[in-house]
């Protein structure tokens, strides 16, 4: 007979409207049986040891239909990124003992039925709470929302909202990595302070301490004599060449972004609209910013993707897994050598995780959010 | 001595702040020699005999910096796209008698200083306002944008806004011809019949006619039973062959939109984000419901962005003039075998152009507006 234990989780009371709350979740206790039963073909039962607190998740915890994500199931654990270890497995591919992150319950034990989102972690001289963030899902975020959608080349400006969190600190390094200049936008001095000193940042900003986003984005972004040049650079029919020449003409400082890394949504969109330069391409990760909202802010400058010929382009990291291995080969030896920071916020124990979910979005959290459940 | 004459023409009376009205234009009569100065090199003389009525026109009616285009000035005529006959030439390209088509004055004759934008006409067995539409700059237009911006396939679904005016016509006819399922709007039951009868659109609706844009869509995009198939469709880790397999088990009947060409802007936007499939395509060509509001509308359902992962690329026409030729042999022959059609509103006489173009605004015009200003 296989050990049954107490199994603490987190519970969704409801769905949500509005701004979650610390009590829209209940910490409940069952019992599980350590062993995979026998009619779950292909299942594993892990102990669940760091759990991540995701934007996205917001979305779960409300009544929706027809999204790429299903809702939470209200009185049932809610379910997440985490990291894991393999008590038993049905799985070929898993064995006792392994560790693997991806998506799990929040509770200390799970039997995951579903296998496919699974990841057997491989390097484990990582810390591995890295696997909830720079090695886990933000991370494969950040690596295809910055190479694959964003088109980015040596040289060119880049934007980033949300900038230290779990995604914006990386696609920030990666950007200087490739030789951009590169601005963050976040919500506290400290905050700001990281993206400066730990990150490489070029210049950041708290944009709850602008009142003028637009005026704020210029200060970054727009050089001086700016509207002599963009001007000729914006009249009709000007060729790439003449561009490259302006480039060149004007290259002490830049002159408008040239990539816009959304994770903010409404008014920083708005603002950065009216500071792209022609051509520009926005990845648009998350809008952090609606997701409590009841009626969403409206875009009023979408006029600018036309007169600035820019891209504007959704993505989900779902899409892109098949490049893991690729990112995983890329980044582990940039973590080794230390030419990459990750900063990570990990809340103590399953009772903090609510928490520190609710704490993401009024921005609590300094860099990547995740919660400690067991230390093995 | 060079024959003078007299030359009416278009006045544009101050910059124009909302909806644009007739008076703020002004016939004047002036006087011109018809013969190249002598200080103008490579310019060319012209007598014009259609001018174009354009959407973009409204933006340059206003007082607007660091655009793509200049504003008109105040106390001189209007300038746009027009079909001209040359009368003198400077320039080597030109002479005396060629037919051209490009930026001209609104006016009877015109000296044009800048002939890097005009096009000399070589088919003449076509007729010569073509040249101010299916032939011309909105021709273009649909042509790069549906082809270069949308990356339509056989078989996609394609919604057009404004679908009957001087690009969308073409738009849905190029969308047929690739074999699409084809849906446009447009604010009259005249038109609504246009698109169905004259274009081979499948399907068309009177925007004005629906008080809910969304249902409106869902009648013609989705399909009964699509919630089923597409929440299976929209769930995590969805690859593309399940999509494929979504899509042969569900092409009978469309469930969601492809490729929207966007010339409409604010609620129908928001209306058509509702509606699109994963991994559709929006070409932002306009937003002629915007150009006259003094405060645009938001657009509230952006993150639709994201969770469908849709690429939203705004385009211009003048970033492709260099795929003219390529255009111009595609589509002539196909104008001549009466294999796309192409309605036009010619207004008659230069008196008429203010009022023809003020016409765009409230939908007036059946078809690519033009002006007829000579008849050689």
């Amino acid at each position: 007979m296989a050990e049954e234990v107490s199994n603490k989780q987190i519970v969704l009371k409801d769905y949500v409207k509005g701004y979650p709350k610390e009590s829209d979740m209940v910490l409940k206790t069952s019992s599980i049986k350590l062993k995979v039963p026998e009619d779950c073909h292909d299942a594993v039962l892990v102990k669940n040891l760091y759990l991540s607190c995701d934007p996205y998740m917001r979305n779960r915890m409300s009544k929706i239909e027809g999204s790429y994500v299903d809702s939470f199931t209200p009185g049932s654990p809610i379910t997440g990124y985490g990291v894991a270890r393999v008590v038993d497995s049905c799985h070929p591919n898993f064995k006792k003992g392994d560790l693997i992150w991806g998506i799990t319950g929040w509770e200390e034990y799970s039997l995951i039925k579903s296998t496919e989102g699974l990841f057997k972690i491989q390097h484990t001289d990582i810390p591995l709470s890295y696997y909830t963030g720079i090695l886990g899902m933000p991370g494969t975020t950040a690596y295809c929302g910055f190479y694959e959608v964003c088109s980015p080349k040596e040289g060119e400006t880049v934007f980033i909202s949300a900038a230290s969190g779990a995604v914006g600190q990386l696609v920030g390094q990666f950007a200087k990595l490739l030789g951009c200049y590169v601005v963050g936008s976040a919500g506290s001095k400290d905050k700001v302070d990281l993206l400066k000193s730990k990150f490489g940042f070029d210049d950041a900003f708290n944009y709850k301490e602008e009142p003028d986003l637009n005026a704020a984005l210029k200060r970054y972004f727009i050089k001086k004599g700016w509207s002599r040049l963009a001007c000729r650079e914006r009249k009709l029919r000007t060729t790439s060449s003449s561009r490259d020449n302006e480039r060149s003409l004007g290259n002490v400082l830049p002159d408008g972004i040239d990539i816009y890394f959304e994770n903010a949504g409404g008014k920083m969109l708005d603002a950065v609209l009216l500071n792209m330069r022609n051509h520009g391409r926005i990845a648009a990760c998350g809008m952090i910013s609606q997701y409590n909202l009841e009626e969403t802010e409206g875009a009023r400058n979408l006029f600018c993707l036309i007169t600035k010929r820019i891209r504007m382009e959704g993505f989900l990291v779902f899409d892109y897994y098949h490049l893991y291995p690729k990112f995983s080969d890329m980044v582990v030896p940039l973590i080794r050598q230390g030419k990459i920071s990750y900063v990570e916020d990990i809340a103590q124990g399953l009772e903090s995780a609510p928490a520190a979910l609710i704490g993401l979005f009024s921005g609590r959290n300094v860099g990547k959010q995740a919660v400690v459940v067991a230390h093995e």
